[in-house]
């Protein structure tokens, strides 16, 4: 093995997409010592549900999310339906998987609509609907506040005071996924995350560079940007969450083309270093 | 000429940056009944301060605003006096220019830096450095709230409520420049603009494109992307601002490519159909 620390670490598996399969991952993961993952949907039906569950529970990960839920709006009302159905879908796999909670993308603007606060509005009644099933199945929603420059076009919820008033209006079952990535710039980060508590359901970490080349797919490795990695974590420790951090790097063009296993000892050895 | 409205529009001039001189550019506004403009210092530099002056004086033109000031952190103390150094000087172009206001781009995090806290700290006492000399030349000082994807590199002001309690901690002489492109997005825009009130000192429009292909220099004409610019100008309108709205657009593969007058035509098309 390598000696560091992997108590306390997830692996998005997003970050090694391009390189492995679902089994290919959780076996290089438990390779290195590492003992969480989060997996994606995409992934997840690629293998297949009950054999990517049977892959998680053979090498003993936690799941510490399921990625991912929403995506609410749609032009019409069938759309949202449809959105509600596909949702109700991933809770039922998340509670196959065992995961900690379904991660919840919210959705944009439906196409031709200039109302963000009419999708804000769809979402959280599309997050009301799906809600006491996920309730009944122990699955918490994770809303996952999304970086503004997402707001048109993934995710309408862009600050964790707006996630945690969603929350307020919502009540038991549904919490937050605070990613670095996509808050570290807020300058009321600190008093959300206080105010957060124990509502917070995930912690994903990776890094934002400078500069960054692509809105989606440049990503950076926790270190490699300006993120004050360590007192965010400070701020979500401090607040209660005890989980493991989750890395989660979208990088067309840097970690998505290396050899998997460089990735993950990577984040091995940043995640004892700078994390 | 076109038969449409053009009182209340006023041209950055960034918006042409690249197919004209000053002296071009206002020239060709003035011909089609443009009477407002923001010039930039590179193209004020370029032309002579003096010689600027005197053309937008000559076609009568008002000045919006003048771009820009800011750009306060820096990785030791000579830097940060040289900001506001320039700053000062920056003043005195636009007192020349007989500019509306000095629009601030505040900076984002200096080099080797990971604490956006000590940025929003260095850009607070910059703006405190200059403004005694900012309330002499009766130049008000518009913070501009930058789009939350600039945070590291352009500004650390991020939120249109940050800049106003930036403002009040500063007191008089300073306001906000208001960006639909910035803060369009913002779950708290309506109430933010409503206690903007007087201090609004800039009404910037653009739009913002899906999918945005370029962190920078993408950003759409006015009915071309998704915000509701018309919902936005009518909260600016009721919280008292009165003054033009001004188009602000880079976009390195659509508009600077297209010749100067098409551009400027589109605007006026633009703001008298959906601004």
């Amino acid at each position: 093995m390598h000696g560091l620390r992997t108590e306390g670490l997830s692996i998005n598996l997003a970050t090694v997409r391009q390189q492995w399969t679902l089994r290919q991952a959780v076996e290089a993961c438990a390779k290195l010592g590492i003992r969480a993952v989060d997996p994606w949907r995409d992934q997840v039906a690629a293998t297949g549900l009950s054999e990517s569950a049977r892959i998680i529970k053979d090498h003993g990960m936690r799941v510490t999310g399921y990625c991912r839920g929403g995506m609410f709006p749609a032009p019409d009302a069938a759309g949202r339906q449809a959105a509600i159905d596909d949702n109700r879908h991933a809770i039922d796999e998340a509670a196959t998987l065992g995961a900690d909670c379904l991660v919840l993308v919210v959705g944009g603007l439906p196409k031709g609509s200039r109302s963000i606060e009419d999708a804000r509005k769809t979402v959280a009644d599309g997050i009301a609907a799906i809600l006491p099933q996920a309730r009944a199945a122990r699955i918490p929603l994770a809303i996952e506040p999304l970086h503004p420059m997402y707001a048109a076009d993934r995710a309408c919820v862009n600050t964790l005071g707006q996630a945690l008033d969603l929350c307020d209006q919502l009540g038991n079952g549904v919490g937050v996924a605070i990613d670095v990535y996509h808050v570290w710039w807020d300058p009321e980060l600190a008093d959300q995350i206080a105010r957060a508590s124990s509502r917070i359901l995930a912690h994903h970490i990776c890094d934002w560079l400078v500069p960054t080349r692509d809105l989606l797919l440049d990503r950076g490795m926790m270190g490699d940007g300006v993120i004050d990695l360590r007192a965010i974590r400070r701020m979500i420790e401090a607040a209660g969450f005890a989980g493991p951090q989750e890395v989660e790097i979208f990088s067309a063009e840097d970690w998505w083309t290396r050899p998997g296993e460089e990735v993950l000892r990577t984040c091995i050895d940043r995640f004892n270093s700078v994390c």
